[in-house]
């Protein structure tokens, strides 16, 4: 658009219940610098508030770059929609080019089985958009109550398509709410701060290919009408790709 | 300020080597979101991205409310000095109030040893801002090659002073960088992302009083100029106040 806005439309695959899939929605953010020309690097943190319902239709992400040294870019993004100039989305994000340097992974993935088609999740009544994952839990049982909320699961795109920034991002989102791993029954829930960070070059994240990541995620208090999450994103010879948290919203 | 910024000066107390305590920062930003007449609620999630070094001398804050609806608020704040328009710092944030539900806390703090003078941690020369907390170390050694990064410490302001929010979150910044747990050597580090949930009111938080709190925290992965951090803070009675992560850049 002449105002440098960028314009989209919601996905009627990626569709929820009330509102599109939150992961697709912060990779549209995500998408949304990595479309600008004068964007240096890959994303090294990215921060995404669900502020509103975003309704089926039109779309307009404006993305700033509000600061840029030698050695990062600082990225703010506002999502709107043509009937409420109010934002939907509000996210800030770091770029960076990476460098060699010293390094080391100080946690492990969990020892777990290969993805068995058996262990697929199933399908979830009016929605469309788990499918468009292949996902197969592990550890942890869905939808009862479990003593706590540790889940390991493999997942990715289906059909299989090469790991980029943007399928990352939206696969950081599509852990099981953990509410719902301690108490069975389903009430409203809605994330209302998604938080990312990217521990890989998109050189390194291209060599991921169409592997199964490993997700492992976790909450640690529920309380007062909000809970959080923390989880890792494990690819191929056991690389964490990312590690994200969130911060979700539910009513009793 | 007529275009309703606040005005401040960075504090010569808190002056880290080439920038204020970020935790300091983070607390100013939440601050002039406290201070808004139109906010609601309590904060549950906090992002401060740092996007350049705030000199000494004054600086300016402007806190946005985005979007309100009845159970949440999302602000913007950016903070600018004088001679540079460009924000020096970038944020979002979701207030909400608080309401009774259902809630539990899935993780325990660990088992430590009451706060023992002998633990304090050294001063660190030339820096006054870590003798404005009394802090011990219970559990790993800062500054040496240790296994793994994880430590356990207990803090609070010194002198004592009733906990708040700005106190909180300046509080999940004092963890030592996880980078110099693994590596004694001294390099030049930098967060550049801090990311807060909040699991309590600020009712709660009062009663929390001069409690010394326990900050538990670990590094996940080092890797190409940066690491992440992860940590929870607890009060009082076991109630875990806040969580944290952040990622920190870091220079060989």
């Amino acid at each position: 658009m002449p105002d440098g806005r960028l314009r989209g439309h919601t996905s009627e695959l990626y569709w929820n219940f009330v509102t599109p899939y939150g992961g697709v929605t912060a990779a549209t953010v995500l998408n949304s610098i990595l479309l600008q020309p004068q964007r240096l690097g890959d994303p090294v943190a990215l921060t995404v508030n669900f502020a509103g319902p975003i309704r089926a239709g039109e779309l307009f992400v404006a993305a700033r770059l509000e600061r840029s040294n030698r050695s990062t870019q600082h990225w703010s993004v506002l999502l709107t929609q043509p009937a409420d100039p109010r934002p939907l989305v509000s996210a800030i994000a770091v770029f960076a080019p990476r460098r060699p340097s010293w390094g080391r992974t100080e946690i492990a993935p969990p020892l777990v089985a290969a993805p068995q088609a058996s262990a697929r999740v199933p399908s979830v009544p009016g929605l469309r958009w788990p499918a468009l994952y292949e996902m197969y839990y592990v550890h942890g049982r869905p939808g009862q109550a479990n003593d706590d909320s540790i889940t390991h699961h493999w997942i990715r795109d289906a059909p299989p398509r090469d790991l980029d920034f943007a399928s990352l991002t939206s696969i950081c989102d599509a852990f099981f709410p953990r509410l719902f791993m301690l108490r069975p029954q389903v009430v409203p829930v809605a994330t209302v701060s998604l938080n990312i960070y990217f521990h890989l070059d998109s050189e390194a994240l291209s060599r991921q290919s169409t592997a199964h990541l490993l997700g492992v995620a976790r909450g640690q208090v529920y309380h007062e009408g909000y809970f959080d999450q923390e989880a890792q994103v494990w690819g191929r010879d056991d690389r964490l790709l990312a590690t994200t948290h969130q911060l979700v919203w539910f009513k009793e």
